[in-house]
């Protein structure tokens, strides 16, 4: 079966981001006034496995692994059937 | 009100994603097979707005003018009432 995750992988919320400062006050110079704005990496993955519970587990550890450096970042997913 | 916008950048699907077929081929290397990667930008932005419709278009505008870079990316978001 063939499985697509979506993973959100955010900074910390402890940690700074610059990035999201920057964009904060771009969008002010535009005249859109926003309270916060945080900037992480969305990952689309396709990917086959026998059923839903291994793709999650394959998607973990790929997170876990390389995606993520949870030091700094925090990721979530969510697992769909294509 | 303060809302809270989840908002996807991706590539769009006619342009390559180096980055993309990078972890793909990390992620071969540690035994972790998938089919396809496409990495883009999740941005979460707080704001305060009368309703949900004025937050969503205050977001529409920013993804428009700041955020996404439309000949190369799509934007997709969701809007949440905090």
């Amino acid at each position: 079966m063939k499985f697509r995750a979506e993973i959100d992988i955010m900074p910390q919320k402890a940690i700074l981001d610059p990035q999201g400062k920057a964009v904060k006050s771009g969008l002010k110079n535009l005249g859109i006034e926003v309270e916060d704005v945080r900037i992480g990496k969305h990952i689309t993955i396709l990917l086959d496995a026998p059923d839903k519970n291994t793709a999650a587990a394959r998607i973990d550890e790929a997170c876990v692994k390389l995606l993520a450096n949870q030091i700094m970042e925090t990721f979530q997913y969510e697992i769909f059937e294509e």
